[in-house]
């Protein structure tokens, strides 16, 4: 069936059957407005998200079900990177409307199930009529005890610099697929159903041993110089101790000018953040618990320091691109860094 | 200036230089996400809306200004058809990469300043590349005290029906677009620049004088229809005593089909609640005090009854289309009812 004989409100009636009860939420879909009843002590995180065919995704590489999944998963992965919980989405989305309605109950399909696996739920949302491809823009509305939120600020010269997972392989999956070539499952699956570090995220808040986190979406140099940037710090990176995937390891023996990859490779979804050195026991642990491997990848510096690279003692420069024009306010050359590279492509076809 | 040029970090430097302080947030642009620290006694009240150029608004019918006012606007009418005072807006943008800087701060010129006549504050959003034309998601958070926010689902037979404003003004304006015609300032006004009724649906909510309330986006019929389902009852509604603006009845003069406009016509913007008939005096000082018209325009009936429409003591046939086929649950022609015509029309372009 095409998207034009359901009709929008036959697409909120049956996203309405499908959304679950959740505590806090007096109403959902279904109204002009979802009624949220916030509980004491706790303040609410909100972030949006907006992904466009052709720009964020095509469906000649992706399937609905993941990308529902990584639409949902992107927005956590910015509650992750403040310690939030993950508890109401709302979705809007453009729709062409000869688009199959099967299609759209496989992306409901992918993002119901990343809302259920971190126990959230999709509140409300809008369903339009778009003039060319589709577009979907998510919000996304977690909780956080008062105060515990992390911020970007609160790193301080002498803290570890740590970064969950594995660096690149999500860039290295889109750098094959722009070459034609099809990437193999692992890293196919870090970029188009990232993890988001949810569990991580909200331990480091709780326990108080993080000083200050951001996810990675645009690439490690990039987001680490937002968030030194906000901090008003320096910081040195050891780039023989940045966490790479066996697969992303196999890439780089044949090539190695791929570690750029996961140094301003966009898209890791991992979270960078900072802690006390003295902190690296108790993070250990923390890692165990919540089963995402940490690792330390640098120190925090005075600001004067700017950032500095090193590879085994020996400084190297800055790659040119995203990261450092980033960090020193400068002009992109394109409006969304990394994802460029994917409307180029597309606009070619 | 190109937006390429000023790039996607530009964009959020310039709209975080002109974000305004607000209470309750905590945190607002520049982080992973916003924080709020909902008040005691509040609860908190979430909407989304999508706007998409080609579908919702043509860049040769309306001007920027315009357009990011209606994209706030046409969100903070939703918050008031719950009671909600506007508080937090997310403004999720995806833009043509040659888009003229210019065009864009107008665009938030339009936006803040209805943000600014409301008390809310924009307080976190996302901007990306399109792959073609614009298209705006805006979800806004408004807060209501606990218990007071109006659902569509508390009318009960007997209670009376009333309407802000006038009805039709925008749908005559679109259909002399359509045309060709230019619309008069008034009528174009109602269609490019529509007024949220923030004052009057927060007076209803806090007095309890309204057993139940919508906006009117896809038609009197049509939302009603929502609200009478949401509620298990039926309606009559009596023609005559349809509130019509002044330009709205020299247009129906000349053609009297015209009224299904108001009936049946989108985007008015206005809100829709029913009351116990004895109310009427209270609504009327009300009515004073939020400067915003209230009209009695039916009333509420068993379920049995249906939707009934009578001009002078006659009963007459429901207009065929979209308010009584929401309202029966059958699909729709199309995916957006009332904005159909205009993506048709631009895909004749």
């Amino acid at each position: 069936m095409k998207l034009a004989q359901r009709g929008e409100f036959g697409i909120i009636a049956a996203l309405r059957q499908r959304s679950a009860a959740a505590p806090g939420l007096i109403t959902g879909i279904g109204d002009d407005c979802a009624v949220i009843a916030p509980q004491p002590g706790e303040q609410l995180l909100v972030t949006s998200d907006m992904l466009v065919e052709g720009v964020h995704f095509r469906w000649d590489w992706t399937d609905p079900v993941r990308l529902g999944r990584k639409c949902a998963s992107v927005n956590l992965s910015d509650l992750a990177a403040m310690g939030a919980t993950p508890r109401y989405l709302f979705l809007a989305l453009a729709l062409p409307g000869d688009l199959d309605t099967a299609i759209l109950d496989a992306f409901f399909d992918g993002f119901l199930s990343v809302c259920g696996e971190h126990g959230a739920v999709l509140a409300g949302g809008d369903t339009c009529a778009s003039s060319a491809g589709m577009t979907i823009s998510v919000t996304a509305l977690g909780s956080a005890a008062t105060g515990t939120a992390l911020l970007r600020s609160g790193a301080v010269a002498g803290d570890a610099l740590f970064v969950s997972g594995s660096l690149g392989d999500s860039a290295l999956a889109l750098q094959q697929l722009l070459a034609g070539k099809r990437p193999e499952s692992f890293l196919a699956q870090r970029h188009f159903d990232p993890t988001p570090r949810v569990n991580l995220g909200c331990a480091l808040a709780q326990t108080g041993l993080a000083t200050a986190m951001i996810d990675l979406s645009d690439g490690l140099l990039a987001d680490l110089g937002h968030l030194l940037s906000a901090s008003s710090v320096g910081a040195r990176i050891e780039i023989e101790t940045l966490p790479l995937s066996a697969a992303f390891r196999q890439a780089l023996e044949q090539n190695q000018a791929l570690i750029d990859l996961a140094l301003s490779g966009g898209e890791d979804y991992e979270l960078l953040f900072t802690a006390p050195a003295a902190a690296a026991a108790l993070l250990a642990d923390l890692a165990q618990k919540s089963a995402t491997p940490i690792t330390r990848i640098g120190t925090v510096l005075p600001l004067v320091n700017g950032l500095q690279l090193f590879a085994n003692g020996q400084q190297r420069p800055l790659p040119a691109g995203q990261g450092y024009k980033h960090f020193a306010g400068g002009p992109e050359s394109c409006i969304l860094g990394n994802v460029c590279a994917v409307q180029e492509d597309a606009a070619r076809r």
